[in-house]
């Protein structure tokens, strides 16, 4: 028995799904009974880097959804449409799918995971976030057992290697960026990336696997990286934090119930040199899982590009594979395995937030100005942790201040009176802490 | 439907794992049909940290595992015996079993996994490895489409809390393992950990399931932390590296065929601080995997406890549930979830061992010795990568030596001329760098 592949895409990921597919010589004996049996290209004409047959090419790709030779439908053309359609009409034909389309899940998870449960098949998605890393699995099975209590991830690789370089270089973010792009780490167009899109949809689909229910992609609150400034990553370097872009969902214990109302956001955040995020550098991509009772768990890798990306499309096709083949039967979908939650969480506003807060002022008259902000945050309960005068820019004084946990709605109201001082030139920077 | 659990044995996991089972609201749903329903433990009158019915217990385990009403049997007692025989008996009734035992089925995986495939029975050992850290798990489903290159793990808590304090306080191996058995973090006896034997353990496991082949247990080479000094501590950490006690398997890329030999080796290391493994600490675990295409991933989490090795258990347990709910038919096992290698690995001699070394030498005469240390080195095919002379220690100099890569046969020649110079006092620490 042989199992057949149906290839949407031959780009990065396709062509090192096909090239795992096509050497399966000391990898799991099962990928043996993997074929990759029809491939669907934009063009016939472009040179492919992986050896196969031409016949298997077809730029029709509906074609190859409603084959009925295929067993498992494999999107990895990115986008989103015509990916949603595609994957649509696959599991309307009986097809299993496997995607490596985080913007696609993200958004339209709802419609798709309804679908493939009407229909019986499976849909996995291993390969939408953190590239090769097994996280989405661990989700579903390992970790399920407990009561989750925050996942917490560095899952944009473009973002992380520029904050790391800023942090080793102290250069610009905007140079920074430019050169990143030059050397291919940064798109052509990086808004996605820079300003948090992309680890927003990552978050959504984690968020949604650690606590039970759907995620409504517009209520995840995010900030992306392009106002964190080399002064910021100094100060922050001075006081014990590396600054990251962080992924974060959220519910405290105990409250486990479904429904119970969490935060899911993205944004830069001052972490503590000690946690295991901060060292975390370059391109690479972790995700901390915290529950009870294991406690914390943390899963690191390669977050993008071709092999850690088709090793994660693969390990879907073979669970798949492995299903089938022993026997499960598509009536009773594995339950660990297929999207078994219909409700969305509920997401708290941020002004709910309780963190601590970083936040950057340049101020005129230096000798009463730290007592006047201490007023005004404390009129609005926010304590603090650390007030330290850092510099002179021309006429003007820095104080950088770190808070204790406060709402964010009471800092933010702190941060409104503070404006109105005369004292006060300006905030450059406001940042959350972990 | 309900799957009924027998659970052997009410000690720190035994514990553990009942509280998740007696206690599912906020975990996935399916814990919600699982039922503990015989446990046996040796004394029925010692107190419990988990409420259950007095009418659960018994002292009488082989009657859990012939139980006929018993669906799996979890076996958290630990020790050798009566455990092995009860997982057999287990095995032959027609039981799943999920099992914490790193040291049974290090030494007996052959006898067990060949009689659970005959009975058409899973056997899941999650919790033998990494506490809570999916990594069994990750390395028999996601990881298995990869050619694994190696396997690289912080595997045991104890030595790992001592080497860290070592560290951080600059004390001797004897004074921490002291300290450390005060404080509950090292056994009474702690040979099985100091000495690197359940390290070893796990590591047979781990290399059994990424390279596809039966591991044995004293073809493992094998050297605990014992004689790691203070000394050797501070000049690793001025020459760039954390000493760690690693346990590692690896096969040289390109030759992922079956019987390839293989390096399975157990021992204190020089790890450069940039590596993920430098900054794992304290009784925190850490499994670096290597593999064409995915690169390096890294799991890390708690390695033990009564928590964190519970949820493996449970984790386990929910898997075999999912199989069975399914439709999973016994007779074709799931082929990721069950064992399927039968021959056993070629380990290759320490001897061809290709790696860096640190040595510590204690020298008579200053002025000549390095050049005669180099020559014999030289004599041997040695190549150094430094040389520092770190210290005088009465009439006696300390000289560091760090070697490029080097065929461990060699580099041993050389250590043996070396000591016929009557220079050379003597060589207090040969240490292996990563």
């Amino acid at each position: 028995m042989a199992f057949k592949i149906g290839l949407l895409g031959l780009g990065t990921v396709g062509t090192g799904t096909a090239q795992i597919l096509l050497d399966p010589q000391g990898r799991h004996p099962l990928l043996q009974e993997i074929e990759v049996y029809r491939v669907g290209v934009r063009s016939l004409d472009k040179p492919r880097l992986v050896e196969m047959s031409e016949s298997l090419l077809t730029t029709d790709l509906e074609s190859i959804v409603t084959d009925p030779h295929v067993d498992i439908v494999v999107e990895v053309m990115g986008g989103l449409e015509p990916a949603r359609s595609l994957i649509l009409k696959a599991i309307a034909n009986g097809k299993h799918v496997v995607t490596a389309n985080k913007a696609v899940i993200s958004r339209y998870g709802d419609e798709i995971f309804t679908a493939a449960n009407q229909a019986g098949v499976y849909v996995m998605l291993e390969a939408a976030v953190g590239g090769g890393i097994p996280v989405i699995q661990p989700l579903k099975q390992a970790l399920s057992v407990n009561r989750i209590h925050s996942v917490t991830g560095i899952v944009n690789g473009t973002t992380n290697y520029i904050l790391s370089r800023m942090q080793t270089e102290g250069g610009e973010f905007s140079e920074i960026l430019a050169d990143a792009q030059q050397l291919g780490y940064a798109e052509a167009d990086p808004t996605a990336d820079v300003d948090g899109l992309d680890a927003a949809d990552k978050m959504a689909i984690l968020a949604s696997l650690a606590f039970g229910g759907r995620i409504k992609l517009p209520e995840i609150y995010c900030e992306g990286i392009s106002k964190v400034s080399a002064a910021d990553i100094a100060y922050a370097e001075k006081l014990g934090f590396t600054i990251k872009l962080l992924a974060i969902a959220k519910q405290d214990l105990p409250a486990p119930e479904k429904g119970t109302s969490l935060q899911v956001r993205v944004h830069p955040t001052l972490v503590p040199k000690t946690h295991p995020l901060a060292s975390i550098s370059g391109v690479y991509n972790a995700i901390l899982v915290e529950g009870e009772p294991i406690g914390q768990v943390m899963f690191y890798g390669r977050g993008a590009g071709s092999g850690p990306t088709a090793s994660a499309v693969v390990s879907d096709i073979l669970n798949i594979a492995a299903i089938l083949k022993s026997g499960g039967d598509a009536a009773k979908l594995h339950p660990l395995l297929s999207c078994s939650h219909q409700d969305y969480c509920a997401i708290a506003p941020m002004e709910e937030l309780v963190t601590r807060f970083y936040a950057r002022f340049l101020t005129r008259d230096r000798p009463g100005v730290i007592g006047k902000l201490g007023t005004s945050f404390g009129n609005h309960q926010v304590s603090l942790e650390s007030v330290v005068q850092t510099g002179i820019h021309g006429e003007l004084a820095e104080i950088v201040v770190v808070t204790h946990d406060v709402r964010e709605g009471n800092f933010r109201q702190a941060l409104d009176e503070i404006r109105t001082l005369d004292t006060i030139d300006s905030i450059p920077s406001i940042l959350r802490v972990l």
